[in-house]
């Protein structure tokens, strides 16, 4: 045992450390957590049930004391009072997990924390950071000599203590100090594999997790189209659409989101007897992850539309003014459909559900493999579609095909290239199409099943209109243009005799 | 005339001022303008034919003493060598156009002029600068008693030359200095009104700049989409499709933008006999304003999806590799028509066009709107439509519509609020669902056309499917939901008996 650990008590059951502590000395505690609100407390939890001695801190030592005497029976916990007291009970090199908010108090707690630490510690952060922040933070605390592992974690709250899907980025050799503790508490994929891995260096985790909320903006504004579509144009009841996501559950769709969008569907709510669907007020807020995916794709010239098309349908949905103004514009009332009708159309929707998330996951994929190619992360895309097979919100069958895709060809230019998702886009893009004109044509809105065939759409394209567009930029701009027929680029003097000039 | 002068020579054809001035002594040039590339030459040159005494230079003096050589016959032009030089030619308060690129240079410039300043003086920024750098240099500059106004200026080197569009920031007092020059400068509306007005303070000018680039963007997408139709449903040749836009531009879609592309669509390749437009390389680029305008409505919680659909659609056009690997993909083959129906398409896709033009100003302006409401601006949007109307990229009929529909109803909640815009989108609207509907089962990319439908049907709808996507957040996140039927926020414990909770 080290010196430092022998003014420490390991808690067993209610029993407090409430002895200080030198500074400098080396604990037991494999690891520790800062920050103990409802996802450290969390995550403390699912280190010591797993078997490891996790020392605890929070800024109001209350918290500290609650957790160990709600939850010290559940396994070896150091409670901390300060900032002190916590480093000296981590065994070296030091592990130390900061819970806190993204923004200033991660880098208020990084202040007070780094002072106190040595050489190859490592800090981990495992709140929701922007990319950016933990780039920043990991160069300057690299100057340091500390490790610094951004790291996404999934799953809410009940992930972070049965099992979430964990992103983390940092040096390799964080990596190895780190690895085998997340991978004890990480979720296991249905083969077994834990769904964690190493990203890639710096910002690498959070990008990926960052991405990943991306993808679940997308798949839920999928979600809410089809259960609309169902409603208004099938005909279908709450509990009937309910019953109708259960079955699409043992299909291809079979994932987390589609088991609780059955579930939410299907649930009556107690004060009125109605669907709950119905009562709650139709205005979805959001957090802000899906935006950063957006801003930071539009930076690296990846379309991705779906997952922007789910951002803005979140924000016309909270703009009640707008809709109040509105609500009286003309439209089309959708035309009642007979059962078999409603059978077939049903279909329909759950082919282009299909196809539309195949088009949301491709994009978001690009994104990741234009950020990694940016930062120069080298990421290993299987991996990441493995690591979300379980744990987080994303979760779903799919993922193992988007992994075996990836594992087969890692050099895939797109999803859309892998011939089995091809095969299925190509199966459904009859029943696809037939969906968005329909929903175009009875008034229901289905933004992200429109863009995500267009995508489709323009990206096999033989020619795409985008020459009159460069053609328009020429003419008023003087922007020039490329030719197909021989290199260079040019520009046609439009407002002179419209000859040719070669400009490079 | 004041002291400073005495050394300066006014231009008067070829012959060069090359003395050296005293510094602190003010001139008799009304404005200068340093930076001299081809926006800056023509708008000093603007200036100098409107009969104001110029002040140029630029940081190689050869630039300087070309432009004096070449137009110096056109106006009165002090030629300046040195910073100081140029400081001394002007008037007080003095009024000094910087015309650089945006970024690093833009901020060395004005650390080169300011020092030499007085309290009072006024430094304009003509340049494409993002309006949060424009908010940094006034609160900097205003500190040291200098006013800085950002200014967007539209419609390229022409516009410069012969009249902009203007949409000055800054403060009110600049204006009352700057006004009576721009307004000289500016383009001229139909009824004679000048296209200039203070837009508001600091940044505002730059952001309403910011958000007609990114409207430019939707209305050259949706020009691109229409001609896609045209030519791949309809069956017409670009030469047709030239007559189609321009019997377009003799009615309710008049505007630049559909004028030029007549004339690109019309244009023949000299070199090879075939359309100008197909011998184009079909990539479209883009200089980043697009890409800001979204990213900043992401941050205010516009949906802009009009606008980001065009942003995507040049990204997918430029993604060579990805289209190569997606030439494949299986899609329908378009029917032929016959010429009657090809006529009665065509019809449609003028309706698509002008009620897809329609929703893209709606949601710049209002974007606008909450730009003007964030940083306190006080924006009047019927101005800004006014001084769309002439010089600039988007100039058109159709903005003298929207100044009239806010002129009348300054508080309009959204375009779509006033009577006459959604008499004709209800018009337009059955056209409009058939040529999205179409464009999908045949296969036609049109993001831009189906992300505006999807827009109005949800702003026109009565229920959104946001409510589940809000029970889903409360099921996986706890993140709570509000009720339609009373006030306050809820929690289902849904890992529980799923009795409901108040949360507040």
């Amino acid at each position: 045992m080290h010196a430092g650990a022998r003014h420490l008590k390991i808690i067993e059951g209610n029993e407090l450390a409430t002895h200080s502590q030198e500074h400098m000395m080396s604990g037991t505690a494999q690891i520790g957590v800062t920050g103990l609100a409802v996802m450290g407390r969390n995550l403390a939890r699912n280190f010591a049930r797993n078997g490891f001695t996790v020392a605890v801190h929070n800024r109001t030592a209350a918290r500290t004391r609650a957790l160990v005497e709600e939850f010290g029976s559940e396994g070896s916990f150091v409670a901390a009072e300060s900032a002190e007291e916590f480093v000296a009970a981590l065994e070296r090199p030091r592990r130390l997990v900061i819970m806190v908010k993204a923004g200033e108090p991660t880098d208020a707690v990084i202040e007070e924390f780094a002072p106190l630490l040595e050489e190859g510690d490592v800090i981990i952060d495992g709140g929701n950071a922007h990319f950016a922040d933990t780039r920043r933070r990991e160069k300057e605390l690299r100057e340091r000599g500390i490790h610094f592992v951004g790291v996404g974690i999934s799953g809410g709250e009940e992930g972070a203590l049965h099992g979430p899907s964990i992103m983390p980025g940092g040096s390799s050799q964080s990596y190895e100090s780190l690895g085998p503790l997340l991978e004890k508490i990480a979720a296991k994929a249905p083969d077994g594999t834990p769904t964690v891995a190493h990203i890639g260096p710096d910002g690498a985790g959070h990008f990926v997790k960052m991405v990943h909320n991306g993808i679940e903006y997308a798949d839920m504004q999928l979600i809410a189209e089809a259960y609309h579509l169902l409603r208004s144009v099938a005909g279908y009841s709450p509990a009937r659409i309910a019953e109708t996501f259960r079955t699409w559950n043992t299909g291809r769709l079979d994932s987390y989101l589609i088991e609780i969008t059955a579930e939410v569907l299907a649930h009556t709510d107690a004060a009125t007897g109605k669907p709950f669907v119905d009562i709650v007020t139709d205005q979805a807020e959001q957090k802000g992850t899906g935006r950063w995916t957006v801003q930071i794709a539009l930076d690296l010239g990846v379309p991705v539309s779906g997952i922007a098309e789910a951002v803005f349908a979140r924000s016309v949905s909270g703009h009640e003014e707008l809709r109040a103004a509105s609500r009286g514009l003309p439209g089309p009332v959708p035309a009642a459909l007979d059962e078999a009708e409603a059978e077939r159309f049903a279909a329909r929707v759950e082919q282009a559900l299909y196809a539309s998330k195949i088009v949301s996951y491709t994009q978001g994929f690009h994104q990741i493999q234009a950020g990694s190619e940016e930062y120069g992360w080298d990421v290993d895309l299987g991996s990441v579609a493995s690591l979300w097979r379980a744990g987080c919100i994303i979760r779903a069958a799919f993922l193992d095909r988007i992994r075996g895709a990836y594992d087969a060809r890692p050099e895939l230019p797109s999803l859309l290239s892998d011939k089995g998702f091809a095969d299925e886009i190509g199966a459904a893009q009859d029943d696809w199409r037939e969906v968005v004109a329909t929903a175009a044509r009875q008034g229901v809105p289905t933004p992200g099943f429109a863009a995500s065939l267009a995508y489709y759409d323009a990206l096999r394209a033989e020619r795409l209109p985008a020459a009159l567009t460069q053609g328009q930029r020429d003419f008023f701009g003087a922007h020039t243009y490329r030719r197909t027929d021989r290199e260079g680029s040019f520009h046609t003097l439009w407002g002179g005799d419209r000859s040719e000039v070669s400009t490079g």
